[in-house]
Formats: structure tokens, sequence, C-alpha cells
């Protein structure tokens, strides 16, 4: 993603909900990335704990963090998101350390942000921001979370198409006004992963792609071989006559997102071989049907199943990294090597 | 659900996997319950730390517990649960502390178990363990947990009735073979909930019932006044415009546990009054449509939305409490007081 950032003339502010760790954050510093993006203020804290002084909260301000945002804009560079005049009012009532306001954009997700077409909504904000004098308009920024419908690496393509000349105009809207120079930011994996053109654009954060997972194989912007993590679990029942083994990961380990299987009927994960070195190929065939809390269903051909016993490990590979990863406190590599994960980088 | 156990004659050993706190295991206590039923080795070790010294891990016995499984038994009374020989082997083969061994039934959920009417795979369970000196075979316990698939009292009941008639008709198998005295042990929630009738039962282990969810007003095993917890979540966004809410309250904070509204559409939860003395009245038409990591997209009728602002805190009941309650490392009371709750209670 580095190589592709310069390749493209872009920054990278890779995303650290995915893995929320400060060893992994490490390795993308080891790759020039000096600002990080975050999902909460807890997680801010949490990285600016480790050393990094440029972070981006990419989640709509509330007044109820406004104390510990403070906090941490008189330690780091702090850019904050908004989309509404509500929240920049609390912000700028606030005699508060120097912030970086970046205006929230929907570009056709229509989770937050202001409408891409509402341009009497972006200019009001843009000068209420302007008029606070410890406020920086930093630019628009935008998360086209509705690549995840799309399929495919043309239709990956066409959002991202559709979303950064949606993101320009707006930024077009408010040169008009006299708003100049202002960053334009974008980020998901799989527009990040699949465009090559990123023009108009300032910055990408991107942050599942550190793990992948199969949604992300579903939908294209990558293959079965990027897949980074998997959750080890043990084996604690087998049923030849049912051609299913239970496991020792249920719910509160995997997490319940799902992706239909060719009848529509939801699945929870796949089998991921475990080879001495890494992950192995992708056992789509051997797909959890089902979770309890603490319990997997997985079903197993024949052939795969007269091979498994009570205490074996098997290794399942998540729909969802983002999701799966937060429910645990660490990783462990091939190599035995434990790398932390922050616990509390959720909300509080 | 002690009113309702005494009144059967059956013993409560109630499920802590919802509430994973010594204090409300402690309510339990006070309501006479002296053994407690735990989901991993991980939770009974914490319930054993904080007192409890009758404990039953409801989940399949393997072979990388062993050692933790035996310092508990030093400690404490504990039953464990097989349903296969090679764990029996595994437990015989240890030189190790007296342990309950319950052979786990299904008796028509398929997930763990020996099948109801696998007459010789029962007895060849039972002789298993009978021949191990250190170990006790206690009896047999299943989980109906296909009475979550049952809708309204009636069906829920059949289920009861289907499931206690094979629980009992295995134990008379293992009656025949010589096996006598053993112990019958069931519990789900729905079931617990609505059967009157336990004839032949010796033990109910219900844990959802604590605080119940809106699955549970689905089945019809509670009210939708019985609704014990929910999630306390901020408004960050406020959209008129397409009659939603955006709250900060993600599937890393609820789970994406999910039922179907009327077309088929998967809901993450719904509002909940929050009254000063508790949880007030369901809003079942301000329903969670989407979440994705930290946000949650709520719809909301335009009544409703006029009076919601940037800041507010909504609640919001879970679809299911098990797996929402895991998320969390505590509970707040509507006095104020917090209430812990176990963090690693789960697979470490």
């Amino acid at each position: 993603m580095a190589t592709r950032a310069r390749a493209a003339g872009v920054r990278l502010r890779p995303h650290a909900k995915t893995h929320q760790s400060a060893t992994l954050a490490g390795w993308f510093h080891d790759h020039g990335a000096r600002g990080i993006t975050v999902s909460s203020t807890a997680m801010a804290e949490a990285f600016a704990a480790h050393g990094w002084t440029d972070i981006t909260i990419a989640f709509p301000v509330q007044p109820r963090d406004l104390e510990a945002i403070d906090a941490l804009a008189r330690r780091v560079q702090l850019g904050v998101l908004v989309d509404a005049l509500p929240a920049v009012e609390a912000l700028a009532a606030r005699d508060a350390a120097r912030l970086r306001v970046w205006i929230k954009v929907d570009v056709g997700y229509h989770r937050c942000g202001v409408p891409h077409d509402d341009a009497s909504g972006l200019a009001a904000l843009a000068r209420a921001i302007d008029a606070a004098p410890h406020l920086e308009l930093a630019g628009l920024l935008t998360h086209a979370g509705h690549s995840y419908a799309a399929t495919g690496a043309e239709a990956i393509r066409a959002v991202h198409r559709e979303s950064s000349a949606r993101l320009r105009a707006a930024a077009g809207r408010l040169h008009a006004c006299g708003f100049d120079d202002l960053a334009v930011s974008v980020g998901d994996t799989p527009t990040c992963s699949i465009a090559r053109d990123f023009d108009g654009i300032d910055e990408i954060r991107p942050g599942n792609f550190v793990f992948h997972d199969l949604m992300q194989v579903a939908i294209g912007s990558c293959s079965a071989a990027d897949i980074g993590v998997a959750l080890a679990c043990p084996v604690v029942g087998v049923y030849p006559g049912r051609g299913e083994i239970v496991v020792h990961g249920g719910a509160v380990h995997l997490g319940k997102e799902s992706l239909p299987d060719a009848d529509g009927r939801p699945t929870y994960g796949c089998l991921i071989d475990l080879a001495a070195e890494g992950l192995g190929a992708l056992r789509d065939e051997c797909v959890v049907t089902a979770l309890s809390q603490e319990h997997g269903v997985v079903r197993v051909p024949p052939a795969r199943l007269r091979g498994l016993r009570i205490g074996d490990l098997v290794a399942i590979a998540p729909v969802h990294a983002c999701l799966t990863c937060d429910l645990h406190d660490g990783y462990t590599t091939f190599d035995g090597t434990t790398i932390e994960r922050l616990h509390g980088g959720r909300w509080r």
C-alpha cells in the first residue's frame, strides 16, 4: 500500500482500527507513514502514548469527548471530523488547543457526512470552522463504505471514480466560496487496493488491508493468498455422521459477521491451512455454518474429517478481520512471537 | 427462576456466561444457588477465585485444557462434559484429582453430544468413565439449543417435552446397563422460562434469563418488560432527511447478532427508553439497521427524531445479550454503581 501510495502521489495515513497494535503501526512507520488514522478518542490516546504525533480520529466528534480531545490536542497534531454545525459550535465554544477539523462528506454510503451536493451545508460548516480562532479547516474527508457492496474490480473502480468526482466537486463548491487549498482524504480498503488513479486526492486511509479477510476476497479487492490473520481453534468434537467438527471458537472469538453461501445461508469463516511458515491454502469447502457463544460448527468433507482428532488445532479465516481481531488482546506469529494489541481502544 | 426451580423440585445451577460477573453470581447465591455453570476453563478459574466451590464447565473437555482442569479440580468440585471416548481416555490417563464427568447428549440441537438414541455409544462412554478411579459418572446433560428456533410458548414446550423424553430414555438405556442414579441436567433459557413440568430432571442451567434480550422476546420466552440490560450510546449524527441517527455504538460494542425485520432484512437492536429508575418502553419502531465497527445507524420516526441532538444518550436493547455483554468490561446500574465483569473469561 505504501508503494501504491507513492506511485499515485498520495499520502498514506493508515487506519489502525483493524490491527490496533503499536508494533504493527510501527511497521507502517518503517514504510514511511508519519500520520495515523484511528476510530475513537480512546484509540487516539493509545497511539499518542506510543509516540504518534499526527493523528486523525475518523469518527464524528461528539460533545462527551471534548475534554479528552482537548487534552490530546495539547500533545499531538490532532484531526477531528464534523458533519453538523452543533459539533462545530461545541468545538468553537472551548478555549482550547489548536485542532484540524475535517468536514465529513457523504459520497454515497449514507452513514455520516454532509451530502456531497449540499453546497450551502458545506459552506456553512466551512465558515463556522474558519471563524473559530483555534480551529483549522483541514479539508474534506470521506469513507466510501459502499465499495463493500461492490463485487469485482470494475465495480469497485466505478465506486472510486464516482466518490472521487463527488469529493472533488464538493471541494470545488468550497473553492467558489473562497476556501482554497483544502486537502481531500479518502479511505477504504477496496478502492485503495484496486484503484490506480487518485487524481485530486491528497491522502488515503485504508485499514483492513493489513490483514484482509474473506469479505475482501468475496468482493475482489484481494486474493485468498493475501489473507494475513486467522483464528487458531482447538477441535473439541469430531462428528463423521454429520460431516462436521466442533471447535472452541465461537461468536465471542470470531464475531458474527457473515457471508452467504451458494444457497444464501450465512457462513462465518472457513478453514485455512496452518503451514510451518505461515497461513496456507484457503479451504473454502470447510465452512463455519453455526456459531454459539463458545462453539463453532465447521462442515468438513469426509477425506479431511478422517484426519482430525479432538485436541487438534485448526485455523479459521475470518469474514471480517477488524471485528474478529477486536475480540482478542494479541496476535501470535508463526515464529511464536506475541504481538500486543490494545484493549480499551474501544469506546470507554 | 429460583422460585420456578423450587416449585418444580429441580436444582438451579445458573449459567454465568451471560453476566460473567462475580457480583451478579452473588445474587444467585443469595437466592439459594450453590453450584454454578460456566462455558470455559478460564471462566471456571475466575469463579473459583471468587469463592464458588461447585462448578460445571458446560463445554466439551479437550486435551489442551487438562492441566488447568486438574489444577481446578484440586480446589473445587468440578464437573466436565464428554461426548467421545478420546476425551475420556485423555482424562483417564492422568493421575489427577477427582472429577465429575457428565455425558453430553444430543437431543436434537446437533451441536455437540452423543445422539440420544445411540445406546452403545452411551454405554461405552459410561463404562470408560466408570473404569477410571478418579472419574465419577455424574449423569447426562444436554442443551436444547434448538428451542431458539421455536416461536411461541407452545412450540418451546414441545421442544422441552421432546428433549426431556429423549434424555430420560437415554438415562433408561444406561440404567439397563447397570448405571443407576444418574443425574439429568438441562439448560436453556426458553424451555426453563416456559416449561412447568420438569419430571425426571434433576438440574436446570439457564443463563440468558438474567438479562433477556430481543431474541428471547421474539421467540416468546419473555416479554419486552423483562429486558434487563442495554447499551448506552451517544448520538453522533442526526439526519432528518434520511430519518436516521448515527450513534457511537458499532459492531465492536453491540455485536452483529441479528433478527430479521418484517421484510427479512437484518436488524441489530432497537431503542429502549432510559427512565430515571430503569429501562423503560421498548421502541421497536426505532431499529438499528446497520453496524460498522464503531457506528450504529438507527431508523427513527420524525416525531422522535426532532427531539434528538448530537451528544444525547440513547439506549439500545441487544438482540443477543450474551454476545453484547461479552464486548464490555462492566455494567452501570441506574443508581450509578459500576458492576465488574470478567475480561479473560473467554478462551485464552
